[in-house]
């Protein structure tokens, strides 16, 4: 099943917004065989938008539109499409309604703002998509010989919404392939690609009918399998055995599978042991604190923290001696050690885990570059450390370190 | 001057590369009157590359593609736009010549595979693009009517460098118009856009000269103005003009221009008055407290903070009263405030700020719902809080609160 996409957006075409609801929907489509067989970005004018549509329904018959949904004039989506269909626009109450319900649930003050009724306008005959997930809706719009526009809105968080809930659903209900591609990712960190690539050896080059791509990033080298055009169960049966060859090859690197999070790891390896954890931060000034709590639930396990920023704070507030950053420095696993220590014993929790380093890009020596850091780890008085290097610009480095230190808690709990 | 893009390439199509060099090409081409007008993304197939290639080449006649350069077999987009334009294909000795020094230069071992030898075959009367980034040519081919297309590798780092050293001039100097695509972007936050659009009332819809964008994110809606195909001199003029008129209707909520940032504005706003700030911490985790240490050399600034995940935190290391939890709950205005005056006078700073809120998905209730948050200012002694919601999944309303806690310390210093 083959389908395009019509990226719609002045934004897009001069370049001030990346387009990333296309390779998203791309590769979930895949997932279900239905493939994505040519795509188009074009700014917000009614006659480049009926244009870029009509040579895709012409091509293919099936069009997936992004963006161009919104309550302002710019968005010329709805009306271009219906128009190139034959159809005018009407009112749809039912929209007005959740809008309505929306804004006052919200809480917001005075009544439904005139601009947002635009977005309750649709092409007649149109399908309404429900979003969940934001304030306009999608439109399904197909005419008699069955070609059909789905319209959605091109905010990432919506279109990444509506493509799960309703859109590929609805694709998919209406024919499908039998075969599909598939990939399999295997996340490392602590190690650089090129010694992936090394203990890997000659099982780089034949892994039987999958391709291996390597993909390094802040979170480590992701290694992704992929299998292409096969039925869904020769799939499974090539990425297993492939993945079950790397990971032999890889496993003290290994720490888990496609969208597997640190963050999410630690917080399960604390819960199974009802342990609660405690951050101290300097270079990265509450990133690890936010990772742990990204996640859903965490409060179970997180207790708090404390930003050490200036070392007054890692003296005050962590017990850190001054001697300690006077004879090692505030960059040392000396340091590091006390400030994990610190702020579990003051935090009365079981682990205290903390991040020492130079960000950059001033800062630092020849001693202690920048890229520099150091992770502490204490698990109820025994304690661990390490002092490694990134590259990367300071949001890069900061990223990194926040991985080093969820990875030493999970080694230090012996997982 | 109008041009269009074709960007090859079957990673591009499932999704696995997301194409950053469009909107790169676009922004660069922008600032020198080169419109792109339309893009095309197309897999390695030598049909839908004649075809992109062509409905492209009539609409426009000026086509730039990337990608299918590389020396293997799936790279196809030299043999399909030759037959496009009846062209043979011939090699060219001054490409096999420089791929061989290439190779020695780099000690590689052996001599040069024949598979590159196919990276020097070019369309006869082809103009040779050097590519000082990487071993393959960009071609120019050019028919007896003027069209033409510039071919260039995809590998973002060859296509950005030839854009710049090679391409850009060159179609400069075939039609330079004296005319610029410009922008200027006013960053507002604390209103929804459709509330926006009622401020600015017919103003949306008349400005001269210039079109406006509604872009609205975690930051709050970015207001773009934009001005095409005007000289460099009356692009700023009617820039100027524009942004006066809008800030004039919504000058309460623009925190600045551009790349603006307020975490920026905030320790300028500090460092101007010799101030230190500490952040407390509740639903973010630590987000504010990264976000303020983003920014290099925030160390003369910020302090530290405590992460108050759990309520015994906010009343251990923040002295918050367990009597206004109990009273007013640990989301309220009463305990935001509490936090940070806490925050204030145990790091002996002169700015405490604080944010306590319910990011979900769980935890929301029918008077606190999920989004709802509360964000607090002790400047010197002098509380301000804010109650307020914010929409989207858990990351995007920790976001939003940041940026609500930094609109508040800003304003709680009268800037």
């Amino acid at each position: 099943m083959n389908v395009e996409l019509v990226s719609i957006g002045d934004e897009l075409l001069l370049g001030y917004t990346i387009d990333t609801n296309a390779a998203f929907f791309a590769r979930e489509a895949a997932a279900l065989g239905i493939r994505v067989v040519r795509r188009a970005t074009i700014g917000d004018s009614a006659d480049d938008i009926a244009a870029a549509v009509r040579e895709a329904l012409d091509r293919t018959g099936a069009v997936i539109t992004s963006g161009g949904l919104g309550p302002t004039a710019d968005d010329l989506t709805k009306p271009s499409i219906a128009a190139l269909f034959g159809r005018g626009m009407c009112l749809d109450e039912s929209i007005v309604a959740a809008m309505h319900a929306r804004w006052k649930a919200r809480g917001w003050p005075g009544e439904l703002p005139a601009a947002n009724r635009a977005q309750a306008m649709i092409p007649e005959g149109a399908t309404i998509l429900m979003n969940a997930h934001g304030s306009a809706p999608g439109i399904w719009l197909e005419d008699a010989g069955g070609r059909w526009v789905a319209m959605l809105p091109g905010v990432p968080r919506e279109f990444r919404g509506m493509t799960g809930d309703t859109l590929l659903p609805r694709i998919r209900a209406r024919g499908a392939t039998g075969t599909v591609v598939r990939s399999l990712t295997l996340r490392t960190t602590g190690i650089a690609e090129s010694a992936v690539a090394d203990a890997l050896g000659p099982l780089a080059k034949a892994l039987d009918g999958v391709s291996l791509a390597y993909l390094p990033g802040w979170a480590g080298v992701d290694l992704r399998l992929t299998v292409r055009d096969v039925p869904p169960e020769v799939a499974s049966a090539l990425l297993a055995a492939a993945a079950a060859a790397v990971r032999d090859r890889v496993a003290r690197w290994v720490y888990g599978v496609d969208e597997a999070d640190l963050s999410v790891l630690v917080l399960e390896a604390l819960r199974a042991r009802s342990m609660h954890i405690a951050v101290a931060e300097s270079c990265t000034g509450g990133m690890l604190g936010m990772r742990l709590t990204a996640v859903p639930g965490s409060s179970d396990v997180v207790h708090g923290g404390v930003i050490a920023y200036d070392d007054a704070v890692k003296v005050r507030d962590l017990g850190v001696p001054e001697s300690t950053i006077a004879a090692h420095g505030a960059v040392s696993e000396a340091t590091a050690r006390a400030m994990a220590s610190g702020v579990r014993t003051r935090m009365g929790v079981d682990v205290g885990v903390s991040i020492t380093g130079v960000a950059g890009p001033g800062g630092g020596t020849t001693e202690k570059p920048v890229g520099t850091f150091c992770v502490g780890v204490d698990v109820r008085g025994e304690v661990c450390s390490l002092r490694t290097s990134g590259v990367g610009d300071r949001h890069e480095i900061r990223q990194r370190a926040t991985q080093a230190a969820l990875s030493l808690v999970r080694k230090a709990l012996g997982d």
